[in-house]
């Protein structure tokens, strides 16, 4: 026979597992749930110098990167694990996972350990279609989408959601993935148009997303694809070595990022001199310096991923709990009633003799 | 109605909760288990070389810190969460909790998540029993136990299982605490004398274990308390600002770290030069350099807490998941059959309609 202790509700941390958040996703619209998690992305980056802010803490290895992210805004702390590994895909698994957690500053204890593989496509796309609505030209209108991975049919619903973006253009050196995204799209209420280049998909298109996987410098758009007055939504440089852009691009364009310390070592910028000048996301969003300021100007926002975005995206999850129920209650913490007597609450859990 | 999916293994992630950990350490018995985790720890000093290294990354509040602590061997990579808020006590919640994880190298796939509020007070006590195995002098019977906290136990057990411990002798500033470490090991085979005095501790110990939990500069062993030839094991002096020796201790000790760079800012030797000469005790392990030389010589571990030893633990937890089946499969991860269709698997999570 053994003995069970139940523990006390300190102890317990909700917990969102990946079947919890697609039920959350579906509850709330995947369309509405990116347009929330973006007002709470916005949010957070108005009040930007309120966090404290840190470059990712990451473990290379030859095949991979795996990296936790923490930020903290004085209340609530939150960081993320995500691994980052490109090889995966050819083995059934996926390039990136996650999960994160949130936890109270003032007593240490996490208040929300959640999936974050689906959260982290959400609030990436949230993010992209956030800056985009700052950046794009007026009226902006199609999206070429050059690489049609897990991403892509994010970046798409989130641009149409919160750009009113109508139609998108899907290109990947891999048709069967194009295929997969245009099938997926197809009854999203967006016009699909699969092309079988990439000069084919960024006819017409005003946004230019590249989200790419290989961990090698490589150009997915040259200089001559891209035209003035567009806006390039640059998702897949986002680590040392991985970049997608021609290095003359950056040089036409007028470059936003999200937190120039880790853009620098990890954003499409890796190929440009230390002191190239970037403008901060967060100082466009509250008006301290002008985001598009012509038709002809070509913008790109130079993503990488940031933790305040995760922070964000968890916060979004956190105050949908009590309205859904869509979580466990997990035993992760010891917490004895009496705080000093961790071993008299080990000693009481002792299976009963005889 | 909703639509419920099956996750894949790969996406279930074995979760070893408080409940199963009390379990676990019930099943193998708490003296086995900490000679168990001592050994993991050993062995995983003697590779010290083939781990990738960084002081932990810290996040301070005026009431408390939130770090990480992650580690490397190549194959798999671990971290902790952990918070320290020595306030919490007096709001009847634990000073320290924490979890942690292991997770494969080759695929950045969590392989491991389990709470470590317990498994920390096993792996710190394993720690300083294995430590002391190498410095304490020859025959050591009896420790001086100051500061009968959370952890007081659990030291004075793992020094009886390794060291061969006959006696402690109990003390703190709260008769309560004493009281309560008496009642807990009153029937664990050891001798236990409760003390009305530090001073009175000390009698005739030749281990002396510090372990109180203020943040500040404490001190809780002055230097005429301190005679030759005994080995201190301090413990509590773990964050800036936070000690609990007397300096000129400090100046008549032989003092051993686990990895210097962050012993520096949170250990005794805060309170040193920068340059002042230290022993890494895997050196000491791996036989590079002598630990104990005489039999006068007074030995200090100035006792952190090092990311090596919680991945060494969280190592030992995995290795007994098989046998023991005390475990829970989390849905962690999202693990679409085709990795690029993330999409497909939302979609596909639909709740039925109609």
């Amino acid at each position: 026979m053994t003995a069970t202790t139940i523990p006390s509700d300190k102890a317990l941390v909700p917990f969102v597992s990946v079947d919890h958040m697609m039920q959350l996703v579906h509850s709330i619209g995947v369309e509405e749930m990116m347009r929330g998690i973006a007002d709470y992305i916005e949010a957070d980056f108005r009040r930007w110098e309120s966090f404290d802010k840190t470059p990712r803490v990451a473990s290379h290895s030859p095949v991979g990167v795996i990296e936790l992210m923490p930020t903290s805004d004085g209340e609530l702390y939150g960081f993320k694990y995500v691994n980052g590994h490109p090889k995966n895909t050819k083995e059934g698994l996926q390039t990136v996972t996650a999960f994160g957690l949130l936890a109270s500053v003032e007593t240490g204890y996490p208040v929300l350990l959640s999936e974050m593989t689906m959260l982290t496509a959400l609030r990436t796309a949230a993010t992209s279609a956030m800056v985009a609505k700052y950046l794009a030209p007026k009226g902006a209108h199609t999206m070429a989408m050059i690489g049609n991975g897990a991403q892509s049919e994010f970046q798409t619903l989130a641009m149409k959601a919160i750009c009113g973006l109508k139609s998108v253009r899907l290109y990947d050196i891999d048709p069967a993935a194009t295929a997969k995204a245009a099938h997926n799209l197809a009854s999203q209420g967006i016009e699909v148009v699969s092309c079988a280049s990439p000069e084919e998909a960024i006819e017409g298109a005003q946004i230019l997303t590249t989200c790419t996987a290989d961990k090698q410098y490589a150009t997915i758009l040259t200089d001559n694809m891209v035209g003035s007055g567009v806006h390039i939504n640059a998702i897949g440089g986002d680590c040392p070595g991985k970049t997608e852009l021609a290095e003359a691009i950056l040089h036409r364009s007028d470059i936003f990022v999200e937190y120039p310390p880790q853009t620098r070592i990890e954003g499409e910028i890796q190929q440009l001199a230390p002191e190239h000048p970037v403008t901060e996301m967060w100082q466009v969003i509250t008006g301290k310096v002008p985001g598009r300021s012509s038709d002809r100007q070509i913008t790109l926002f130079d993503s990488v991923g940031f933790a305040i975005e995760d922070f964000s995206a968890l916060r979004y999850v956190r105050d949908r709990l009590q309205e859904t129920g869509l979580y466990h209650a997990l035993d992760l913490l010891a917490d004895p009633d009496d705080p000093r007597d961790l071993f008299g609450m080990l000693q009481r859990a002792a299976p009963a003799k005889g």
